[in-house]
């Protein structure tokens, strides 16, 4: 961890990164809930809304978290974890992450979330941000939207909220972020994007206060946009194609993450929790 | 390629070894379709027995394949591929192949067949051999059994078959080749095998007659005994229930090859087809 680990700022960082995390994942969980609750479409009548249950879990060798996991009838599957772990990384690993090249300690904690609705129309969607302390800190995170069936208004929304929330910080950041994003989320061997992107950013140093509040930012314009955009489409019927298209183009999704995603090999490598790691897996996918 | 390459029994080898895998295709291609044919399980009256459709693709930069796919009524999936590609390795991947660190030509033919069964109680399995030529040459290949239920009699038919491939040639191979598929099948996040295991050979080099003789023998201990484990199986119904778990336990399927299989990773980093390289994953999968 840092040299200055200690250093009360840093302390209290880590203290108030994780605090919000956690009250972020409590505020995702209500409104979440609340489109359970109001839900008038397919099969209503017959499904009953939604909870999340939260199961806490440890860590061996430090830390630990707590996966959240709601299976309901606007969402089929939805987890959103908040991990907060530290220790050292293996050799190998530590000398693909930045200030753990001669110390391997370390501290993370995040909130990551990604959605499966059930209806076809209403757009899958990945969620994650983080705070990092080795001897170096900052700040990661992004959010990126992955409809089966592209629609033009939901796409703008999504990115102009997300636009909105990084010009309060700095010019720069929406546009460097979302190119960031359109270049993260490609599947190489499909030559194909995983969804319409939004944005990535990693490796916010220095003014950590900023950047956390930025990060904050973020949180906010996720769950102000995304709910919205489920309102629009949930309760519109579907077809059997529809639903086939849908779960084929999960494949997709799952590609991304076992062959690429880079918070997967980090859980995995890092002795994180499996269950809560793969909670992002669609939780029913075709592969014609 | 080999700085033999042109030396006649290289060259006879690579066009006999390519021969070999397009007839063991053709035979598996018949002895599954007969499968098909003598099906008389759970709505054999609905449903028509499968037959395989074969559509040839050519690789940019040299050679191509043949993609082999069936979707029957015992066979909720099978694909079976055999190709022959050319060309030069990239820098990055031609340092994990050996006798490419310094010449980054290549000549590689293989067979690969992923069979997914309908019926839970049907072990899906894998098999694959292949011969390739670099400045060394040699063969490699191996068969695994995956059963969604463990069934005793099953897996010991499916060892001593393989067993008795490898013990007319080297009383070492078995013991050695089954050990290997044991680690190699692996799952480390989940601390699980990926099946019951079988065996996995590769680097063979040398005796080049020799080990294609008993690559051949690899497949026809293959061709020999599953189709005698489907149809101990195929026409018992199902549960529900088993259908679940059937579903759930493919995940581990995915997992494996997406995040694990050194053919996938072959594949995808030299420009093969995506669609004949992810045809081993299945049609249906769940992550509750």
């Amino acid at each position: 961890m840092s040299e200055h680990a200690n250093a009360p700022e840093l302390a209290q960082l880590r203290h108030a990164a994780k605090a919000w995390f956690e009250q972020l994942r409590d505020r995702i969980c209500r409104a979440f809930e609340a489109l359970e609750d109001g839900f008038a479409g397919p099969d209503q009548a017959t499904l009953a809304p939604g909870r999340f249950v939260l199961r806490p879990w440890s860590r061996e060798g430090g830390g630990g978290g707590v996966m959240g996991l709601m299976h309901g009838r606007v969402f089929e599957k939805v987890g959103v974890n908040v991990s907060t772990v530290w220790g050292t990384f293996s050799p190998e690993f530590a000398k693909q992450i930045p200030g753990a090249e001669h110390s391997p300690s370390f501290w993370a904690s995040g909130i990551s979330l990604v959605a499966h609705p059930r209806s076809p129309h209403v757009p899958p969607v990945h969620m994650n941000t983080r705070h990092i302390q080795t001897s170096k800190a900052w700040f990661g995170g992004g959010a990126d939207l992955n409809p089966i069936t592209p629609d033009a208004a939901d796409i703008e929304a999504f990115h102009a909220r997300l636009k909105h929330a990084c010009d309060g910080f700095d010019a720069a950041h929406y546009p460097r972020f979302k190119a960031w994003a359109d270049e993260y989320f490609f599947l190489p061997h499909r030559g194909e994007h995983r969804g319409v992107g939004g944005i990535f950013y990693d490796y916010l140093e220095g003014d950590l206060d900023r950047h956390f509040a930025f990060t904050r930012a973020v949180g906010e314009a996720f769950l102000d946009i995304y709910p919205q955009i489920v309102r629009r489409h949930m309760d519109r019927p579907w077809t059997a194609a529809d639903r086939a298209h849908q779960l084929e183009r999960r494949g997709r999704y799952v590609e991304f993450n076992l062959l690429y995603d880079r918070g997967t090999q980090f859980g995995l490598r890092t002795g994180g929790n499996t269950e809560a790691i793969l909670m992002s897996l669609p939780p029913v996918v075709t592969w014609s």
